[in-house]
């Protein structure tokens, strides 16, 4: 037990869990170009491997941990486990393979779990979460009244880009990261000539919203 | 009297009101869809049935004011009001029935007179605003100025682009946004091939002004 | 004297002022557009009636100095009496007549000498001018060696955009704008493969320089 | 040595190389152009004479070093020598004459070494590089699951933007700077109709930390 708990602590054995990580993403990268047969079989080969080295290492921090029951009450440990398992399930069946092939991409997410300081990363990222969500409702509010006007308004003019409100939801966020949103503009004003109000008010309001977001985001930060 | 007033503090009460203002969003969002003429019949009823539940809310809330006089000294109480109330009057002139439907757009907006959180993002959102309005007349005096020049030297190389002084504004609001600006330049280099530096000096003295803008906000968040 | 000063204090006056510069802002601005000869005649008469105006402005200003001397010491004043002089010149030549309407656009800029508010944010933006300069002469640095690189390897791929050194810089400033930087990528990409490592290094030192000297504000800004 | 010393700490010493650096600039910059045979001797003529002038100062600068050995243990000191020792040598061999242009570019880096405010500017930006650092491998992470992903879904739709991971990682970029994201996603959508999820995640993720990294800087600065 006591072996393990040191093991476990051990800057060597993370430095390996992360290179085998490491090492799993770039043979996940490697079956996305066209490869000849052989080394394909190479790379199922080591995907074994991985495998086999993540259940290995999942196992060494289960037995390293004193009371086996808190184990799981750590999220990462349960995600952990479930990528491994997942891994572990034989697959023939092409449509499961091509799932099982999505999961597997999923195993660089080890490298938050292992790396202390990008867990920390994470957890200050989620902490940030509800304060920012109010905000994005906000913005959501925004963007469906201008939809809602932009269907009913400009769905004749074009129909891929204003067809539905879900359509025109997507159109005004592209509108909002300014991607070509003087063409959907231009298009517009060739029926409405002033409509450019329309995306002008819609830019301002956003811009503003995200100020605003940051403003928060400062006030937060000073509060703590 | 007391009773209305518990119901109007409920939490629960304001969950239904705010699933309610999402279903009649949701609503306003299926008749954007070519729905078959029965489905059609049957959200016109939703419609109906929830503007009779805001209706009854906004009785709740006008009943449960101890002072009648206070309940529309509150802007959004009145806007409420104005938004059920518009809903309310029958439209059969399909002139009117256009602009009832882009008011009932706006029923969503309800969303902030309820949930206090978004009440108060847009309360620090207003007091934030005359602090930028006078970046923004600074920078419209810079668009307005580019646009006085680009109108002069442009107008003969695009008359889409620079034809006059408003159409000139709308340009170089796109140049500030990067959208395509350089398709801008690049014609107008054409003719004038120094031109590069009109946008050059114009998207230097912007970036310049929003950034000062942001020094505004983080200065102001401090001092509070 | 005394009269004067209490004019050129007065709340009103400011106003008019504003106003007066406001209208002689939209007159400049309808002379972009076509106007029928009836109208024209109106709108120059209109420029000499602003003109008349602003001479008077400055006057009444000059008279209400207690020491004459001071009154061109102000930066402000300067430009108020150089900008109105110059409209008080006949001109008859078109082609000086081009060139004093567009001195006549500056006249909006007195905006910025008559309101306070917008004189003293001019100020705050020449003080920070100094902290950036140094951040900008970084960026110019980065700009100018990867378009020293870029002209040597691209020139013969495109040389509209890599012709020469002054070319390339202006094509990695749109780079830096995200202006349809994958066309110029895909581009040389297709004769240097590996040439997205050119752009990506770019992008990544322009964003860290341009964060750094966010962080530049911000501790400015509090030292303050 | 003394004399050496105060020369090297002369105001008018570092113009002097300030501008030789820039005139250095200026010869390598002109040489993109096309130019006459007969000029381009001159300049020739000029990059040997800068050059001397570097060897120069560089001596100097050894020189009124006290302790010669303290000369090269400052990286700005060995930079500037090895910049200088190989514009020294002698190339006539047309592809080591490219190489050597290559590095006659990076000339202008002299200019960090040389002036105060710079290099100081340059360290604060490496002090803050390892904490941007896992950001940056964050950031990575969800580049890397989503490419995996997005080859593993649209490989078929378009080969060019995502026939294998690193293709596809590029593609990702590219939507993280908005570049004409919407014609990627417009494409994809064709033939999975839902694909906007994926780049609305993406999207949204990226934001989220890019945010994050501000608030990072933010905290950082005022632990300080
Ligand atoms: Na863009
Ligand atoms: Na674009």
């Amino acid at each position: 037990q006591n072996k393990l708990e040191r093991l476990r602590a051990n800057r060597l054995f993370e430095i390996i869990v992360v290179s085998v990580i490491l090492f799993s993403a770039m043979v996940t990268g490697i079956k996305t170009y066209e490869i000849p047969l052989q080394i394909l079989r190479l790379v199922d080969w080591l995907d074994y491997a991985i495998t086999l080295f993540f259940v290995m290492e999942i196992s060494v921090r289960f037995l390293a941990e004193p009371n086996k029951r808190d184990f799981f009450k750590s999220g990462w440990n349960v995600f952990d486990t479930i990528i491994v398992a997942v891994s572990l399930i034989p697959v023939n069946d092409s449509e499961l393979a091509y799932v099982a092939r999505l999961i597997r991409i999923f195993r660089v997410l080890r490298m938050v779990s292992v790396i202390p300081e990008l867990r920390h990363l994470l957890n200050s990222l989620l902490k940030a979460l509800p304060q920012l969500g109010y905000v994005a409702l906000m913005m959501f509010i925004i963007v469906y009244i201008f939809a809602a006007i932009g269907t009913t308004l400009f769905a004749e003019v074009n129909d891929f880009l204003w067809g539905d409100i879900a359509v025109s939801m997507l159109t005004l966020f592209r509108v909002m990261t300014f991607e070509d949103w003087t063409d959907v503009m231009y298009e517009t004003m060739e029926v409405y000539p002033f409509s450019w109000i329309f995306y002008l008010i819609f830019i301002f309001l956003n811009t503003f919203a995200f100020l605003n977001m940051l403003i928060g985001i400062v006030v937060n930060v000073m509060e703590q």
